[in-house]
């Protein structure tokens, strides 16, 4: 679980005590407020699981190992960019993942929630089924809500078709790089100047949701396309 | 939903949120500790259902009107007089009674849970599924998690999540050949020489399961490079 930019001490000594009621490890906190990690960490009853929590600088770098990445939101309709799942139905498709790929599962800071560079890195995101008159949740509180939806035993429904392994974060990473090394050349950025440019091709790689052999596939096309760009830019400067 | 002998203002809030988040109106507070619920309703952001909290002595008050009373505990093995469910079955039978009787949830203090006494007046008593290591729950959080599992909507035939919609045949066959292009201009299918190469192609894009507006912006994408080799090739023929 990564927490992105939180502020109280308290929301992460909550997140902390809910992964260790319902058997969850790994916590990650990125950018965090201040000491505010320093101060969970000190407060009595402080769980092993913030002991042994990583504190790391950006987003990019807490999902890196990982092949499948969450985003939490409270809004329904706002997010033209990804799939919005009701937590009920997003968490089956967790469960499913979870023994076969490291999952990151991310939760905004209590104000702003996750901004639209840190939504960027998820394939898609979760919402808590809230009522329309309080959609806001406390963060402690989300983080219980959301792994006990991950840990509660379902009814033994008919077994869903199994799916391909999907591609690293890593691998997302390098086909994005490929990729926009190939826009830049091909002159395909120069013609669409916006000022998150990298950010949409980010997401738009995301959105591929590529299987691991595609993976592979694509950036040797991309490498590909890029080299041989590349070389006959030289040579037509020569 | 009833709390019984909280010592904790910011429980008593956090607990409130959480019924306001999940769409429950009526709190009741038996024998708080001290100024516990004053102290919640001057809190900054309180919400109405803490406003129309009412404060009782006892719990036999608190359940007069109630037709099905449940207590939530930690423990699994240790109540004799009582029937435990895991919350998930639980939550089932509650629903359904819900709209025809009232209910009452009790949780006890953080320190002790529910009393004896108290437990005398519950029909049978809900457990949350924890971790065997870590079975004690924060408060706030143990209410939010029994609220969602009682809004949740149980699954009836799959949801469509709220996906874009995705692009035609038509596109996919306008990117795959855009992309075909590229890769023989480009060299890489002179490198890898297969018998099946097109449909290979065609299936790896068919693959992609693009939306709409992604479809576009490959295809735009594609189109641009296939225009730069082009072009150069041309100027390094000439």
């Amino acid at each position: 679980m990564i927490l992105v930019s939180t502020r109280n001490p308290l929301n992460i000594g909550a997140a902390a005590r809910a992964m260790s009621n319902f058997g969850f490890r790994h916590l990650r906190v990125v950018n965090p407020y201040g000491p505010a990690l320093e101060e969970a960490r000190s407060a009595v009853g402080a769980s092993s699981v913030l002991a042994r929590a990583e504190r790391l600088g950006s987003v990019a770098e807490a999902v890196r190992d990982s092949r499948l990445v969450i985003g939490t939101t409270a809004v329904r309709h706002r997010h033209l960019h990804h799939t919005v799942r009701r937590l009920e139905d997003g968490a089956r498709l967790i469960r499913r993942r979870l023994h076969s790929a490291n999952v990151a599962l991310l939760f905004g800071s209590e104000k702003f929630g996750l901004s639209n560079d840190d939504l960027s890195y998820c394939h898609w995101l979760l919402r808590i089924p809230t009522d329309d008159e309080n959609i806001s949740m406390n963060l402690g509180q989300a983080v219980a809500v959301c792994l006990y939806e991950l840990v509660r035993q379902a009814k033994k429904g008919p077994r869903q078709p199994e799916r391909l392994p999907v591609a690293s974060a890593g691998e997302i990473d390098r086909i994005t790089a490929m990729l926009l090394e190939a826009l830049q050349i091909s002159g395909f950025l120069d013609l669409r100047r916006v000022a998150d440019s990298e950010q949409r091709i980010r997401r738009l790689v995301r959105r591929l949701d590529l299987p691991a052999r595609d993976a592979v596939i694509w950036l040797g096309i991309f490498r590909q396309i890029v080299w041989k760009l590349g070389r006959e830019e030289k040579e037509v400067r020569s």
